[in-house]
């Protein structure tokens, strides 16, 4: 089984325990093997650290924008192999929509070697998708040529209060019709979750001045000077508070200011862990279905018994990470042996009754694996599994992983 | 077979000569299923017309941004089997990336049903992307979701003349950084292929006073208001002109001056065909490698007899249409019997040895299935006869195309 940064939340690059398996380092392979500045291209080996090729890329004026909390410590290798999400999905999309070719070691042994920077090439089926988010159940991904765009020439980052998921949702795409789709990011803050942040991440402070159900943190970029885009910006927030879908808020006046409001979203893992920690989900519905699933989860839960939600998202992909704390006075431990999981089949029962999906941007590996067989349709796992057969008929690539329900975890 | 609006250039949703063939047609399954405007998306049956996708979105002040010369009558079934490129791909991507969810048949006659408008989903392989492009040899695709956009507020198109081919990247990646990535198509014109638009097209005219080698028509939108967009792009305009990378270009002045731009890079292929026609080639390089393709393709034909050059293409996505027309005096038969394959061939050499694609977005079809198996790896045709073998055990869907060069054509 190959192993990047190891920083997966599904288990998908764990060893099973009691079990002898290989585990596969690429770590040591973690060349940049060509930036191409004219194509927009940087070639690079499985086994380099994400935040590593945004320093290469920043070199020459360009960005890889695929941003995530793990991105100091992940590897390209597993940010491909998991078809990682992040921040910035809503405007450049995910990883497989940000690589171009990949070199890979096919179970047989043999190497497939498509390495190429081409934004077209209709020559066939499209393997490179295929092996993108398999989890290295399909092969091992050596090399990737990733997209790479033009740095931004301007970038407004901005803090609003929401009366409703719904109000942010029409705040967002007036926001996309006004940019002209130069929204970057969009990320929901439930007030709990900030207050988590408040209480146990030293030096953060609330943006605004009175508490409000729900926030949207916002980066917009552009190619326009600074101050043209802060006035398309600032129309845009008008707009909102006009018709009363803001409430409150305000821009990040320096890069220190916008440091501090992203600090406030990135933290709520860890302020979660400190508090005592969260049963974690990542469902994603359309984003027209986010107002019912945020209404309807919370209908479902209060009758399995009480707990505590911290719910973050990226609302521009309906990814939301819709977590739950043990009420007060309770652990962890203790509330993951009582209704956790039953709490976790109704919010995912919730989101795939909605026609979402009970695994957004973390894949499957062995946390989900018995999701996967009692949501996926019969003609959907049949295929799966002819697909693994096909490439790995004697089932050596990363055994018990995704498809491998008859395994112990 | 399916077929859709049978307006391939590769053959695949066309019978073979003499053999006894299903010809499924999808042209009477041409329903919208949904538009979810808060969403950004609209389920669609296979059958509908392209054009029909466009103008519904429009209704709803969006956008469905595939655009391609034969949208009055192609299908989305077929737009989506073959993964049609067109003129935006540089902004929006070809089609896999237009689509977040499918419905098909598969060939065991299972309904892999994954109508889903979701933007994340890392629940299980990506069956989407491989049936994308398949030209229906893994199954029929019956219905789809599409991504939606919403419509521009503003829009500038202009035509440039570019003293090379080389300067017309350094305009592109320019215009792209200075537009904050608002660049929806970069077309190159050569100077033979405007000619023939000028000489078989009534109603046309250059948009220069006088002849220039290498032509851009570009075109710009966004969400700022119109006079902004404006003044962005003469900024463009403006350095490009200080630098000699452009030599001389307008600005369209209103809608009619907008058509007639681009009726000048879309009669291309009419105008060829008036004129005798032309063999047709769809490769694709790096955007970087452009200029040496240029000069070695010229250098390489020379050797091989005399023809005519007319090459456009997408300039943004390194896709050329790389056309060769008969010496004067010779007709395209005669070309054809002569030197055409020769030349072909040396141009997919070529295309192949810079790390290009010799179908760009055309796809294999019958036309390259040869070409598919000189220049794939066995790797990848190993792998690609595993999935077509493990979806389709009994060859039944399309049989002959992509993969089975065994056929007569």
């Amino acid at each position: 089984m190959p192993q990047g940064g190891n920083t997966g939340y599904c288990g998908g690059a764990t060893p099973f325990d009691g079990e002898r398996q290989i585990l596969l380092s690429l770590s040591r392979m973690n060349r940049i093997r060509e930036i191409d500045p004219v194509n927009l291209t940087m070639t690079v080996d499985a086994g380099m650290v994400l935040a590593r090729v945004h320093s290469a890329a920043q070199e020459h004026g360009l960005m890889f924008p695929l941003s995530l909390g793990a991105e100091g410590s992940c590897q390209i290798g597993g940010v491909l192999s998991t078809n990682a999400g992040g921040v910035a999905v809503l405007r450049y999309g995910n990883a497989r929509d940000l690589v171009l070719g990949i070199e890979a070691v096919l179970p047989g042994g043999e190497v497939l070697s498509e390495l190429k920077g081409l934004r077209k090439d209709n020559s066939g089926y499209d393997l490179k998708s295929l092996l993108v988010g398999a989890e290295g159940t399909l092969g091992v991904i050596t090399a990737a040529v990733l997209k790479l765009v033009p740095l931004s020439r301007s970038r407004q980052t901005g803090w609003l209060a929401v009366p409703t998921p719904a109000a942010a949702c029409t705040v967002l795409r007036r926001m996309q019709r006004y940019s002209g789709e130069r929204v970057i990011s969009a990320e929901y803050i439930s007030r709990p979750s900030l207050e988590l942040v408040l209480e146990f991440v030293p030096g953060t402070r609330d943006p605004l001045d009175r508490p409000w159900p729900h926030y949207l943190l916002f980066e917009v970029a552009g190619g326009d000077l600074e101050s043209r885009l802060r006035r398309t910006v600032e129309e845009i927030f008008q707009a909102g508070l006009e018709a009363r879908e803001i409430l409150d808020g305000m821009l990040a006046g320096s890069g220190r200011q916008r440091e501090a409001l992203w600090r406030l979203r990135e933290t709520i893992p860890e302020a979660e862990r400190r508090a005592g920690g969260s049963v974690k989900h990542d469902i994603s519905v359309s984003v027209s279905a986010i107002p019912k699933f945020m209404d309807e989860a919370e209908r479902c839960l209060s009758k399995l018994g009480p707990c505590r939600l911290s719910v973050i998202g990226h609302l521009g992909d309906g990814n939301l990470h819709y977590n739950l704390r043990p009420p007060p006075g309770s652990e962890l431990a203790e509330f993951r042996a009582g209704p956790a999981p039953q709490m976790t089949a109704a919010v995912h029962d919730l989101a795939m009754r909605l026609g979402g999906s009970f695994s957004a941007e973390h894949g499957i590996g062995v946390l989900k694996r018995d999701e996967l067989h009692r949501y996926a349709s019969p003609a959907t796992l049949k295929a799966m599994r002819a697909l693994k057969a096909a490439l790995d008929p004697k089932g050596i690539m990363n055994p018990g992983k995704v498809l491998g329900a008859d395994r112990p975890a």
